[in-house]
């Protein structure tokens, strides 16, 4: 497995497995000197956690991260950040049946033939959705050392089955609305919007199912200039990272997918001058161009799954006995995983812009 | 700039701007002993040049492809293969007056803020469309070596403006229907799609405007257990490298972007047996599986903004005088870059895809 | 910082200081299915270790390395494996005064340079020589799957201050002299090297100075055809991870620099049939040739100064003063660093031939 | 075969075979902006060249650089760089005989081995010392924009034979003597010296054998702080572009293995103040500490093997046959490598230093 997400500055080495001593990671080339808030830190594990309502797993965590290093009076120093979460709240019993019957649309089955049975697969070992928390750790570290530089990063819920929330203004995003959104746990532009949302999960609760979503993710304050063209793109370089987060299924930049119904004309982004300064009439190109950053805000939506945990009964295959099988699995599940991968995609977008930033 | 496909094994290097002494790439890593199917080669670099009908700029380009290095009596060495593809038809005087005023959508400006001025900005230099044929040349190559090891590879045009092709049936895709589309200059599944795409390339092209689509592209035996979690899926290479495709916005796998309208009971790809071995009900994963080739087919799309030039006059600004200005391009322009970049999304997936089975 | 060791297949992630809570390691892409030996890796950690007897500091570490992650009733899974260490015998005071006079031949002073006074300083901080601990850990699990490879490596002391070792018979190294030197904490072939050796390093202990040495490995059982030419040789990759080493400053492959006074006729390793196999009849090549293992031994050496920590009074600045200054180091030191390099060296290279094999 | 030197931020990949159409370069990531000085790339490049005098073999190659992207009107534009070198004076019918019987000290057998007889063998195909030609190329440019930076770099023939030239003065590097070192074809710092090496070379030739020697480098004007410590150390980067030189056997930085002798307080650099600035006492560590830069002169020394093609008979294997052979190499050798060494040693260490000043 690679759980290294090898920037050109900071590299993040993920650990761990859902059932095991902890889970943690290292971040590697983080800036020396940066203060951290340690309250902006647990408010996004908390963010992430599981357990706060019913949109997500009744299972508890604590998720209480102990820096082993990096760290001194309060300050990065410069040398490796290593961060430990230990595992608590473990009920192995719960997968037990699942080692032999893949459930569908998790990792089990490519997992069991890319490792012939020797990785841990409890509570989904080193595959399992808590591997995001270290990300989470990462993220916050990193919107901070982004701060330093006038960037403020964060994300909403731009769907979830077919409600849909209010979109990013894309050229025009205060930093207020993304300081709110930063603070909440189901983030959404506009109130009514989360409450259609909270009623369209707990529908899907009740049926035993889950259902999926769109995240939408802005950052400002990012001058032109940054990343670079063909093989080094801002578009490449924040969805390899944004894939590694467990149920994404597509990343579209700005007008994205949309994009195909248009004429040039319609999607164009024309420059005028405001202030003085070059400035956009609009930002359908999501504040990239040709691999570079525009100066306009940099926006993205990201497309995750239904959670493939659900009560219903299953067809599988027993791996052991190959035998056609029907799988129920009982553990807790999360009906919707959306509203906690919010800070997920933060953290993936901000590690990656800071080495974006730090890299030119 | 980085134009360095940096993965594991084939290491691709892209080199030359639009209206240099030439274009091309060193292809590093490229297994030895492959027999090279010149003629495969040539229809590739033929199904990205333009100047083959009406969709298409009518600028004419040789693309005659000269290998310096790594191939010896037709079969790959094992060295780095050199590939040079002179310019020939390049007409500078086009595109005077762009350098100051940078063309909407277009990499000049943020290139511009990034690079000082020093780039050579003549036809988009570096940055220029005309930069993916060297990536053709190395898909081409790629391919090649992808069905030595039973793998194919091919691409069809999903939708162009508000037209749409039959998708892939994901679950079931037959080698003879992807033998058809590797041929295809204008590659659909059907052929009334074909024709009613051709119609809205046309409007577009007399209005002096472009329109935008999607490709989707689909890879078949490729077993399971190749690629890894978190930070080296396959859905993260394969979208980094599709990104470096100018114009490129949006990747999905599978039903993507759709899945946030699903419940997991109709998303998940349930198991069951066929002929005794383990095979999928469903391939809403489009054949990834926690990062990881799950064994169905691997199918995704690619979402390609209209090209930005357009006859239409457009606001833009004076970067030397610091004024608004208004901006009309007089070159020659795809109308619609979809059917051209057919082969560069199957390029690119082919070079990425390759290097994952070489990897494992 | 950049403390990883970014191999094509293991990347090593070492984090933590000196005086912190915790060091260690997290190991990346380290094979699955592989039974751990829980003894030698003690046995390697405590080579390692100081406190043994009078040629190493007199001050006492546990290192006992807590498993996080990775391993499974005893046997690797696949999934990263971290490691921790905690630190527990340290001394703050006795660093006190150093952190504004630069110790001389420490990193203190361009590390003041570089992160301007924000690095953690006690006791070396980051840069401290405790850091190869978690190095060992993670050679002693790449030595592990070295040997399901048929590979066994090894190292003894080539040299100290005057007195020298038997070399190894580059051409013919047994295996049972690297099973006897493994085990070693003083490892010599001779053994009135070793009572010589001993004897040097006390001479220096009392005159409260130190003194330099060479260590010299071998691998054995790794067949013709690893690595690869100019950028991915095998001398290069090792070299890289040596010079990770503290101290280290020179390495050489066969005859090394000795070469430089030999004619191609004295130097040129002909080869001859053996039980009908390709043989070598001389190994001054050191087992590689062109970047590439050639099937003979592989064999090095690494320079090792004397420790710069010496109870000498040494000139010094005084970096916030600006003033001349005598330095007198009280803390406990090595009065000769390299019998406790020796694992470290086996280290770097067993997880960098692992790459190498694994990278084939 | 990986022939890409990965750098940090400039990435050379290079291509061609001895006997092939071409051979060159493209160097990534190179800053934009830098004016060339063609006269010095060409120096650079005929100090490489063969056929200059009896130290060389008399093969004569014209090594007329095309560049065929990446600069125009004479400035680099940040877009790749690439450039052709084509092959002219090839003579394949004198290496026929080798490509089955491997010689000695050459990557023919371990080539043959891992490619399986796939690689080009004519004239030691892409494993020939005339790829290097690319190196020194890319090498002047980078001396060039290090010299927009202050930094100058050069290298002197240390020793061949039994013949030693004067070392430089490690604390005190005059600019005035890299400059000259840097024209010479023959550089030594004393004229003695390079009367005697010759003579030695001489003797070699009329015996029909070779001779190795050293090669030490010197840059000036780095100041402290640049590179990092264990995975990114000055002395691992530079070891490892150094080893992609054909026929490099050992590298050793400032005292390198002389410090195995030597106690701590005669290794020791002290620091003093000078003219109120931190300054060093000696500069036995080479400029490097920690593997940082400490602002001292950058010294470090590469040992180079005899030429292995030698005009008397060697003891061989048919690879064919599975016999003992006889190999008597007829084609043009080099009696001593070592003076056409030092441009590429110092091509080496250009590229690898001006990307770890850009990496900070």
């Amino acid at each position: 497995m690679s759980s290294i997400l090898a920037n050109n500055k900071i590299r993040l080495s993920v650990f761990g497995e859902s059932h095991g001593a902890a889970i943690g990671c290292v971040i590697d080339g983080f800036p020396a000197g940066i203060e951290l808030d340690f309250d902006k830190i647990k408010r996004d594990m908390q963010r992430r956690a599981p357990g706060r309502d019913k949109t997500a797993t009744p299972r508890k965590e604590a998720d209480e991260p102990i820096i082993l290093s990096g760290v001194l009076n309060g300050k990065t120093t410069g040398a490796p950040i290593a961060v430990e979460i230990k595992n608590t709240n473990t009920k192995s019993g719960d997968y037990e049946n699942i080692s032999l019957v893949p459930r569908p649309s998790h990792s089990d089955y490519p997992a069991f033939v890319k490792y012939g049975g020797s990785n841990d697969v409890r509570g989904g070992g080193h595959f399992s959705g808590r591997l995001t928390a270290p990300i989470v750790f990462a993220g916050a570290l990193a919107k901070q050392a982004l701060e330093s530089h006038g960037v403020k990063i964060a994300a909403h819920i731009r769907q979830i089955g077919s409600v849909c929330d209010e979109r990013f203004d894309y050229n025009n995003i205060n930093k207020e609305l993304l300081e709110r959104l930063e603070t909440e746990s189901f983030g959404t532009i506009s109130a009514e919007a989360e409450a259609k949302m909270r009623a369209e999960i707990e529908k899907a609760r009740l049926d035993g199912d889950s259902v999926g979503g769109i995240v939408e993710c802005a950052a400002i304050g990012v001058s032109g200039g940054f990343g670079g063209n063909m093989f080094n793109t801002v578009e490449g370089r924040l969805s390899y990272a944004l894939f590694g987060i467990p149920a994404v299924k597509g990343v579209e930049f700005g007008a994205g997918f949309g994009l195909a119904e248009r004429r040039g004309s319609e999607a164009n982004d024309e420059y005028e001058l405001k202030d003085g300064e070059v400035a956009f009439k609009s930002n359908n190109n999501g504040g990239v161009l040709g691999g570079i950053t525009s100066g306009a805000p940099i926006v993205f939506s990201v497309a995750i799954k239904p959670t493939p945990s659900i009560s219903k009964p299953q067809a599988s295959v027993n791996l052991e006995t190959n035998e056609n099988a029907t799988l129920v699995i009982n553990g807790r599940h999360d009906p919707c995983i959306v509203p906690r991968a919010v800070p997920v995609v933060e953290a993936a977008a901000a590690i990656t812009l800071l080495d974006i930033l730090l890299d030119n």
